[in-house]
């Protein structure tokens, strides 16, 4: 499969080693950056060609599937133009920072006739979310009721605002218990702790946000983006039954100075390297059957409404109600 | 210390089991009970005598200090006859159901000039948290920010209703915390998830109880009590630099048909009872240097104030403010 | 009961302690030790009488019962003593030095025709061990084949010398598993790492235990007694179907600065500190009923036997075949 | 990297899915087996050509490099036709099954002057064995005294006999610990206890393998291939001022019926599949540079000569030297 990458920063740069060095079954071929030499540098790991712009990169007849990992609001031009050529794209999260430009997806989409579209939530393909999801789906601990997580982040930089742990980091979440739960949120209240004195002073941290299911479930997420200590996230859900624990990465426990302990992680990209490298690895291998199996448009535009409500919320303390249109019948699963 | 108790029920009976057998410089003098047959029957664990009311047991000369295990709804009066007879009172918890019971007391203790009662809040004497309070006061993890709890009983009989989660089973939590974080509480709402099917079908199980304390603290407490699966009591206090976890009682780990495994405790003498033994025993202690080191008065009244907001809270479906004056300068700690 | 305790030295005021402040239905009311001074420092904890000699305390006929906890080579002579009063005595482990005098006290009991001896081997009431013992008795790991364990301590004085880890230390895994699995060892080895550099140079430290049960299921002890960390006590049984493990002591974790840890107890008053009172609790409670329940007179004999052959197997570099006679059924249980 | 694979069996067809699949850099291109059919399935996962012996696959100009999954008895010759042929080779464990095969490899790789053989210890290569070692490289136990091991399998089939638990199981450990400790082992012997009922009656298992290295450190692995409830790793490292110990694999914790567990994981493909993966992706990277960086011939033939005398030790019952000549400055790392 012949990859065309939009955006090489950080992101851009990691999934072009990955897509490089540890995917099967794809190369990156082409390469395009607002920055020229930026653009230049990722393409020089994968032996790529460099594209001036994301709509020549698109319009390519040697890329098959194009990478989206731009500037979050150019993503629903440049997934509107990959639709428009009928190329699968792979969009990093957010699909769109704005629901309506996400309707526009949908619509697109659908006008098209096929999927094509798959977002980058990285979550769904962690080994330990995916041990949870098969021990709800057999059963072992009855009907979820409740689920407390928490998303923990040493800290943030300076240009890290007040919405992010919504749109940013909780998003995370708000997708992969989506996905877990297999239900769509209803409504959204944030609930915000004094903030903590380690951080930026302009930024409110920690914030929880608590969401309630169609159903009647609710969650609660504790976003913490200055915790210090490091990259920690924690879910549980409760069932009828019984509950499940996401585990901690697996690390060797050392016995010294009178304390037993385990290194906690530092970031999500060790935390989710594999994920990463798996989601990826899967996406390539579902364009050979024509579909992505991954996250849909319809799931990122959701994620985007929720997390949108969650900013509402904070913002005016109330129950915000989440206001997403029925699925359409294109997006079942 | 000669020791008369009052209301021979389960826990009282209980209580004077732990009296004679586990706890040393303390003897069971005198019982009495509505039910004389329960009163004997207690009576007969420790060699005393039946005493036929209430009012005679506080009375009586030969009782250095009274228990009171009654039906809560008593509680009041009984604490104001031993506050009146100069006697040392420990009353199981809630120490009044009614706020303004508590206040009567409160001031008949302040006009009695010396502390008398201590509410029977068994968690503060629980060995785990104990161990946190010591991390906490260590600065170990810095200054408390959130607090997620978790309350799960495996089933409740059907005069279980949906007030107790809140004045019955949480007002655990709010005791505790009130003692970890050293503060009051001045906002309670509760959440309500979809109620398991695994219940009455009057009961709303599970609720969750949203707590604010004076200083913007914010606290998660699930009170889920037909979890099914074991008695279960979880507590995580996330601090400005870490966090610190209650620790499950120690068991075995069982490597057996495909899983590694431990048992959960099944109900709260289980799960408490060291706690229980440790209560009464400092109580006894204490009393040599004449003053309760226990919760005092003002924890019992400061912790139905709370749980009745809790209810109220729910009924209403809103955010309650706790209604609760200074604390007197006779209760500072 | 009235107890008279011989031997005030650390473990002796312990003891004092304990009957006096944690052990219900006991009274120490006489202390000996060849040190006045220290035998009156004792006997004021508990209020007790001083006693000139050992021979007079056991004499008493206000001492119904008899703690033996003087300087281990007198432990035989003074444990014959009580046997000879008819007095019930718990004497602290080793209940001799020599095997020799474990079989004079054998002789004596069984002439005697009660039994009155109770070794102070405290782990059979360790709440850990007992768990481990229930799941063993239910069947739940199938029969034990194997036991790993370690006995590990932070630091010793430079009095400890190398025949030590076997007779002091190892002695209470040589118990506890001839407890737990309910058969004598019949032969021993001590294999010799490299010693540490943490210790006194004149101490072989660690040293591994190698046992072999009639049955032939094997046990390996390491013995470390200057691991630096803290007091740590590991042991696995593994069974034809599964194994079990020892917890270690409820602690809470901290998450903070990179790492999730708890701590490690660092000496073993504090990781025994409750079966040292289960102990006491349990033989006075025994009493009532005329006869000691714990590890008995036979017990001592044994583990001693095993100890001593452990030395040797040490020395001589082989293995050695465990010397014991078939137990006589006076002490089957 | 264009790759012959020899020996179609289960591990063959593994690799070559692996290579296929999961590995970048490489592509399968021939293989042979002596069946035919089993070759001609095996290169059909990778669109490779069947080649109909080893000598004209290893001959084969199209093949760059070589992997040997054939019986373990032709180890020796492929491997040296490998080296005779220039052509880097990839061997699975055991690399012979005599230690004097392994002579006539070292002496042909040494002649040769260039490092062309890779031994199949996937060990190394497993996340939770390469975080202890950077635990220990970082002095973070101090300088290593004694392991612990375990390596038990949920049952083995018929053909699996009393030697296997050496030359097959713990041969893993043997490399694993080599690596760990970074030196040789010195002498072994191997402790029988009461075989298990639950196997074939021919087999001796557990076995215990009790190794001292050079330094004078001291291993214990027990070895026991039918313990039912799984296929579990265990591993802790005592070093003179701490302990590290292998982590199991991460699981959800699931609370559910009055305990909470985990799984148990039941097989090794599941339990090392990362580091197979791992294994030969860095072996094919390795080749890029030129010369292979994972476990040597040197490697391959300390371990074979290590485990064969585990099996004199067992048969004897004694203590028996590792004859192992110094390692050559060749395999110097």
């Amino acid at each position: 499969m012949k990859i065309g990458l939009i955006g090489a920063g950080w992101i851009g740069e990691e999934h072009v080693k990955r897509l490089a060095g540890r995917v099967t079954g794809a190369e990156v071929v082409a390469v395009s950056d607002i920055d020229p030499e930026r653009a230049a540098a990722a393409a020089a790991i994968a032996g790529a060609r460099v594209v001036d712009t994301a709509e020549r990169l698109i319009a390519d007849p040697g890329v098959e599937a194009v990478v989206v990992t731009s500037w979050a609001p150019v993503h629903a031009e440049q997934v509107l133009a990959c639709i428009a050529a009928g190329k699968p794209v792979f969009c990093e999260k957010p699909l769109t920072t704005e629901a309506a430009d996400g309707l526009r997806i949908l619509d697109a989409e659908q006008a098209r006739g096929e999927r094509l579209v798959q977002v980058g939530f990285m979550r769904r393909y962690d080994a330990g979310y995916r041990q949870m999801k098969a021990v709800l789906d057999a059963g072992g601990v009855g009907v979820p009721l409740m689920v407390h997580c928490a998303h923990r982040n040493p800290t943030q930089p300076e240009s890290y605002h007040s919405d992010k742990p919504m749109v940013d980091t909780a998003v995370h979440e708000i997708d992969v218990l989506r996905w877990l739960l297999g239900e769509e949120f209803a409504t959204v209240q944030v609930v915000v702790p004094r903030s903590t004195s380690q951080r930026f002073p302009h930024l409110v941290d920690p914030q929880i946000l608590l969401l309630e299911t169609a159903s009647g479930a609710r969650v609660d997420v504790e976003v913490f983006v200055n915790c210090r200590y490091g990259y920690d996230i924690q879910c549980e859900i409760v069932g009828e039954t019984g509950t499940v624990r996401l585990p901690d990465p697996a690390a060797p426990l050392v016995r010294s100075e009178g304390r037993a302990s385990y290194a906690v992680v530092q970031d999500f990209p060790s935390r989710f390297a594999d994920a990463f490298d798996t989601e990826l690895q899967e996406w390539v291998d579902s364009l050979r059957s024509g579909v992505p199996a991954g996250p849909s448009a319809w799931d990122g535009y959701a994620a985007t409404v929720v997390a949108n409500a969650a900013v509402e919320a904070r913002r005016t303390g109330g129950v915000v109600a989440v206001d997403l249109p029925g699925r359409p019948a294109f997006y079942q699963e």
